[in-house]
């Protein structure tokens, strides 16, 4: 299988990518919005995955890594996620699984806030923005960027996997599997994605407040 | 310490009563709209815990048992939060710990989602209700009613706690490490609440849509 990690070079891209090319046999295509930073990141992850290394990692612009992917991660922040998206929506078909990891944040002096995109949420935005026959599966929102890149951390945690398409659910919940320590979990359809990315945000705040936790993740049992 | 359940009858009443009345040796007042529906509930709690029974029971009206406690829990439906407090007001103070555990929850086709108040959380309308030197904290929200009264069930689970008076605070932590299977973490201020309470639709969800899963909780790592 082909997976692309859009914004493959930034914080949840990078943890992702290790983690996919440590524990699983894919080609893992890395994409940004110039070929250059996308190579520069793969020699960095091929360095830092050593004889770990069991995925082909390949990189390119945004676009090209697109092209013939069956998987596209839109690693990007939220106020990019929507120009991303539209940029490749001329490479992606019904057959090709789109997901969204990522979640509006907003800070103010209490803590960290669900900045909720009027579309509901940002797996909605990118539904948004895809073309209508395109599958758009939402996942990842909940993985500290930090627990993800390194590869030490053992993580145990919990993804849920919101989205309206059965096959591409079962698809994203395949590669779920495949990563160490990572169990999904179905939270329904797309509109259900709301309330997953909210929690994004009482993982920082708890992270913040309380002594000896950080790079958060959750389960649920 | 006393501590008054207000709506103590309820799903979330009954269970914080069990655990109390069961895990700690404090007094636990159940209020009710009516003296005698509290009664009743007490009288079957009684009769559940058996010689399980560890803390001192007692029943009455929500404003009866809510005199001299040192811990008020609102255990009441989101609409009825204000009504309740308001009717409260007049017998609490400085000295006494407002507690919210109560979410709104909204259901459409897709599932069930965080009906998020005008005043930011279930929490601040608990705070809007209440007099201004009464410090309020948020807790509990995330623990399922049916986990909690089946005392069988084994817990292990986290409780965010968030609130803008430490020493309220630390009083709701010592309750919840009172209780068997409970860890209480800071979730920082009362402006916090929302992302807290957004998680318990998101926990039916999961509920709804994974075989085998059911009054499930959550934990931090």
């Amino acid at each position: 299988m082909r997976i692309a990690l859009l914004g493959g070079t930034g914080d949840i891209g990078e943890g992702l990518a290790l983690r996919l090319a440590r524990d699983t046999t894919h080609e893992v295509a890395i994409g940004s919005r110039t070929e250059q930073k996308a190579l520069e990141a793969v020699e960095e992850y091929v360095d830092r995955l050593g004889e770990e290394l069991s995925a082909e990692l390949s990189a390119g612009e945004n676009v090209e890594v697109t092209v013939d992917a069956d998987v596209v991660v839109a690693c990007v922040p939220p106020y990019h996620v929507s120009d991303t998206v539209e940029s490749v929506a001329d490479v992606v078909d019904e057959e090709t699984v789109l997901v969204s990891p990522a979640v509006g944040i907003s800070r103010d002096d209490d803590g960290f806030h669900y900045n909720q995109p009027p579309h509901g949420s940002v797996a909605e935005v990118v539904a948004d923005a895809a073309p209508a026959e395109v599958p758009v599966v939402g996942a990842f929102q909940n993985l500290a960027a930090g627990a993800l890149s390194d590869l030490e951390h053992e993580l145990g945690f919990d993804v849920v996997v919101t989205g309206d398409d059965a096959d591409a659910k079962a698809t994203v919940n395949a590669i779920v599997e495949d990563l160490e320590g990572l169990r999904p979990l179905d939270g329904g359809p797309l509109a259900n994605s709301a309330e997953v990315e909210a929690m994004t945000p009482l993982l920082i705040n708890i992270a913040m407040e309380n002594e000896g936790l950080h790079d958060l993740g959750v389960s649920f049992h």
